[in-house]
């Protein structure tokens, strides 16, 4: 097994991270006057004070500050266009993002749309973007995760969704200025989303382990990341509040989004993006777990990273696994304890006459993800993946 | 054993590392328009075209140069000011270090100096230092290692000597804009200088584990950077034309770099400072070998930290280790595996009268690193270490 000894690690957002963390906002030097502080349009913040602290913090740290309430699951193009518009009709010149994954990435997104106007995907490098070079900076935002799941504190990319072109891409935008990841903030996560988010964060990891561009650096970073998840999501989704668990997780998903930007996810990550694009209200963890065995058996069946596999099988908690197939094992048991081993495509609605279509989205709309895994899989092999996934 | 999963991650460097990755350095957008690039007093990166390249690199940027080659190891208080000085003075407003750990190290103080005018030592926050706050942004400089030991490339500090207080410590800059770890550059570093550097970057994690302030973070770090160390610094001793070797350290140097940040080093380092503050011409890791084995000792006698103790032996190679000691065990044997486990003191001058101000000394000038071990060593303690590593 060769390890590459070549990365780029092109993070540079600052980071704090442990319970308790979030009373430290108002001690940072501000990179605005006022802020935009983008949450969802559910009432988890509200409800739990995450936002009433949040807007306290920002009274001490001396700047003014409108909400943007507005971000769904699976956040739009539409958010992100209105959001970036609010910015610039209420004077913010910066953002916070308080809450989950799409939050974060929608927030991300406004802030490079707030400084380079006009139609969002005139800036989207591909599927029907018109792949318009980002010419001026973005506005700088804080990230605030309120979600153990997609890493996107310290990564720059935002996955917006089109919903009149059915494509759910990345957008490359800045990295945060701040990361503040306080496990506190995620302890009123429900056991379910806790689990759905865990994996996700999970995924990205075990994807970069089997990408083209693994490397030493990401290595660390996968190996912290999977360990965690392995042996604290079980915890946390039984107990919500044991807070060793959460901070785990919420380092886990942390590093996991290291690994997005000094490695990358790969195929399976194309293949859900184009399974919520059609289907958008899937959970991205819900698709991946249910994807999982037949892409990663996929990958197995290629024999281009056996001895990953094993690794990662051991890492997972099978501490006498020897062939790659007990990899499958581990993430099954894992699965079951998390009591998500029997998602169905059919209750998200999802036919499967849509494979066909879905496995050229995932090819063409992600294909830079599709791209990275060490062997891509065929158009042929991902319909395969989502039969043998169907149910 | 508790792992505390607080930290903070400061930062903000964007990383490209591995061989050849000095070619990236045209790509990336300058931080100015003309470059003061700072090098060492020797002969190196103009004899291995270190330099050359650097500075054709420069030209394709469209970014104008003025060379300084001023820096000695352990640089001094004047040396630093003349450089801030010299950039200008000659109209530069970034900073390329192209060197070892003392060249880093005076390039990020001369680019606090250069905007904060008037003595260096005015803003200075310990010993005899004036503790003027930094007001103005230093200007930016990009770290361009060409040696595998200090981590400078991703830490703030630089540590400084002012010869006519005999004090040695650390000054406070700003991060890199970018760091280019190229292991193709550090090649040509002699086998004893790669063993010295080497032993500096596992002091930095060995210590690390000891601190106060160990973390979830850093544990991940330290350990990538102890084993690492321990497998492959005698591979790079006995042939420096090891790629594999040479990348395996550089990444052990850079992630002790973190190390630094997101933890800290302890007294082992503070009474370091005083040894080298008191004969300059004592290189660092030499002088953090002679006491190693009494400071490690010093702290196993102490019991604060023996699951610690084990696990670094394990990951330094020991692994049936079962007791603390077994620690000291494997660190001689790495030293011995190097021809350094025989460093005499008496050999650079160094004399036991000096051990009870150089007590002192460490206390007091370097008080920030003294105060970081679980159980900070007393003064008698201090003496006693460098009495017992005294031949």
């Amino acid at each position: 097994m060769i390890t590459p000894t070549t990365y780029n690690l092109l993070t540079s957002t600052r980071v704090f991270f442990g319970a308790g963390k979030l009373d430290v906002l108002h001690t940072l030097s501000m990179p605005g006057k006022k802020a935009l502080v983008v949450i969802s349009n559910g009432k988890s913040v509200r409800e739990n004070g995450a936002l009433e602290r949040t807007l306290g913090e920002l009274r001490q740290a001396g700047v003014e500050y409108e909400i943007f309430d507005e971000v769904q699951a699976n956040p739009t193009k539409e958010c992100v266009e209105t959001g970036a518009q609010k910015a610039l009709d209420s004077g913010c010149d910066f953002f916070v993002a308080l809450g989950g994954g799409s939050v974060l990435d929608a927030t991300k997104v406004m802030s490079m749309n707030a400084t380079n106007r006009g139609d969002l995907w005139d800036y989207v490098m591909s599927g029907t973007g018109l792949r318009k070079p980002v010419t001026h900076t973005p506005l700088p935002w804080i990230a605030i995760p309120t979600t153990a799941g997609t890493g996107s504190e310290v990564d720059a990319a935002g996955v917006i969704t089109n919903l009149a072109t059915k494509e759910k891409l990345g957008i490359f935008s800045v990295f945060a200025e701040y990361a503040i990841v306080d496990p506190e903030l995620m302890v009123s996560v429900p056991p379910r989303f806790t689990v759905l988010q865990g994996f996700d964060a999970l995924f990205h990891s075990l994807e970069g382990q089997i990408c083209k561009t693994r490397n030493i650096f990401s290595d660390m970073i996968q190996e912290a990341a999977i360990t965690n998840v392995a042996r604290y999501l079980p915890v946390a989704y039984r107990d919500g509040s044991d807070m060793e668990a959460r901070s785990r997780l919420a380092f886990a998903s942390t590093m996991s989004g290291y690994s997005m930007v000094a490695s990358t996810c790969t195929g399976e990550h194309s293949i859900e993006h184009a399974l919520s694009a059609y289907h958008e209200e899937l959970p991205h963890g819900a698709g991946l777990i249910m994807i999982s065995q037949a892409f990663f058996g996929t990958i197995i069946r290629k024999h281009v990273a056996d001895e990953r596999m094993v690794r990662m099988a051991k890492w997972m908690g099978k501490e006498d696994a020897k062939e790659p197939e007990d990899f499958l094992l581990a993430l099954g048991a894992l699965q079951r304890e998390c009591d998500v081993d029997n998602l169905r495509m059919s209750d998200y609605g999802i036919r499967p006459e849509e494979f066909a279509d879905m496995a050229t989205n995932a090819q063409v709309v992600m294909e830079r993800l599709w791209k990275q895994d060490i062997e891509p899989l065929t158009h042929e092999e991902i319909v395969r993946v989502l039969e043998e996934s169907y149910k």
